[in-house]
């Protein structure tokens, strides 16, 4: 069993609000991830697949199937976006890095594993201070 | 002469357009810049500035002093904002790097200048593939 | 079960020396590591968190509670200070980056806890060629 | 347990290539990585050990003796060779980054071992892109 | 004036090797470097371009042509491949940073040119301990 | 010409202290850095060079010499060391960055420029977020 990874980049608005809480609770929990009109950063996206390697190729999955099935399913979708308002795969959802580490795992699993290899690990760095990493359950 | 450099960090949105254009003119040289919920970046300050060694210091500047004039004077007013709407030194101006860089050195040079050094570079990375430097003129 | 990592930085003199044995041991084990004037790093120290999903915050761990926790714990009793001498924590202990991350541990883990996240890991970067990880047993 | 990881990097040729398959089957699975004449990466390489601290020392293996392992054992071998052609642990292999890494760990794990601590991962970084990770089985 | 940078990757082989010259000659001026088979590198390519900011843009330069640019005229032509045999634009000259800093101005000026900047600087960083900078003079 | 940066690391104690003012006035001046018992950093240290790139080689200076000076004449001097105490050429200097890049220009230059290309910059890292330069005048 060898684990590959794969790093994409992507550049999103966000904000976290919860609309059942006043300005002030808002302000209070998130606060400036609350401002109104949205800040945004450029996301590091790693996606680590675990599998056998295969005797034909040396590979545990193609590198680039990778990059083109993350590419499809998820920096298409949301890169120059607001994940607030532009993400249907995030509609409804607090558009937290953990949140969005969930939803982004969600997206690739099927795609991932119907190539042959198990899904491990989705890790989004949104700062170089903080990063969340989501293992399927 | 020593040139000194202070970093500080900061995560904004904003979105390229030109009111004077079609939607369709924008896409084509904005590309998805031009989005219209926005887009966003962490984006990274580097300000360096130039002296003399003071003998009583062996400093040329301060840099935490440096650090608290950028914070005050930038980071403060920028960070988890929207530079399109909630930021008074670039209303009226397109919000590309190289705009955000001249108003940020407009920002600091007499402050820093008034501190006894001579600003030299404000450099600001945008991505890990986009950064532009400003030199005064 | 989503980690969420947050990444503080500090600077730190220290030396390895047991006083147990005579300068030319020290020497062999712990090579310039052992000079008695001391060295000293950028330290950058990782804490991972684990937990559900709150669902008014979208968060596991606010991450600026987080933070704060590791900067009243651990960066202000550590930062700009010398290891083998002013940090009550590593009092009697070799400062090796291993008892240093086992230490941090000890100093976060209840107050992490009470704030409701498992603690999952310490991983403390000593230079960019050697870095340590603790998941608290 | 603590675990200690120690970083090494190398620079060589090598391309993807099964002799079974046509050139055009080559060059749709392999892509640009099938070019005849080869092309190549700086590597970096993470080797992480595991064990129980020495209470004579703080370490749990000391890092100079990983990196003299490391060195001895696949640095001086691999750096600026051409993984294809001049390595005698890769003879026979198609040199992915995953076979490469099992292939390192295999030349590690009994020096290692022998040191009195356990091996616990070989993680090799193609690109800033592509790296994969091995834990011996 | 501000000063715009783009950042590409690729990656090649290469050896340097003068064929006036010994084996033994070789390997005593280009160490490893000379090994037969090739060696290879992760590239880092930063071109700067400078000008005037676009009243109708506020770019100086667009950073999407500029990548392209650099795409088309370099990145196309050099990624994985090998400096020695595949890139006509490095026929006949030694494969050294600064020949191939000097090689890549060459190919861009123009192009650049006359999409309205002046070419300022190629930085071409080898690896993390080697760069090299050319300003076309 | 063609400019040539090789880079290289160590590990230092320090502090700065004027010892003509009071602990307070220290204390107010250079914050943290005052702090009795040393602190310390990894710092990064950039030695650029420039001349015309020579025919039999295409080099301007071989990179691996020039490391081979940097060992010699600093990286052996400084590394794991206390600069305020340990460091002949830093003897009776503050030890702020600015001083130490001088210093290290003044160990350099001789040995550097009798190699045959001039010395341009010294860059001196102190942490991710202060770095100086020094030209030489």
């Amino acid at each position: 069993m060898v684990y590959v990874t794969r790093v994409e980049h992507f550049n999103a608005a966000h904000k976290l609000w919860n609309p059942a809480w006043s300005e002030e609770k808002n302000k209070e929990v998130f606060g400036k991830c609350a401002n109104a009109n949205f800040h945004g950063h450029n996301y590091e996206l790693h996606v680590t697949v675990k599998g056998e390697v295969h005797p034909d190729t040396g590979f545990v999955f193609n590198a680039k199937t990778l990059g083109d099935i993350m590419k499809s399913k998820v920096v298409d979708i949301v890169d120059h976006c607001n994940l607030n308002i532009d993400v249907p795969f995030m509609e409804g959802k607090f558009t937290s890095a953990e949140n969005f580490a969930i939803g982004i795992w969600n997206e690739l699993v099927n795609e991932v594993e119907k190539n042959g290899a198990k899904m491990h690990c989705v890790k989004l760095i949104e700062t170089q201070r903080i990063y969340v990493e989501y293992f399927g359950n």
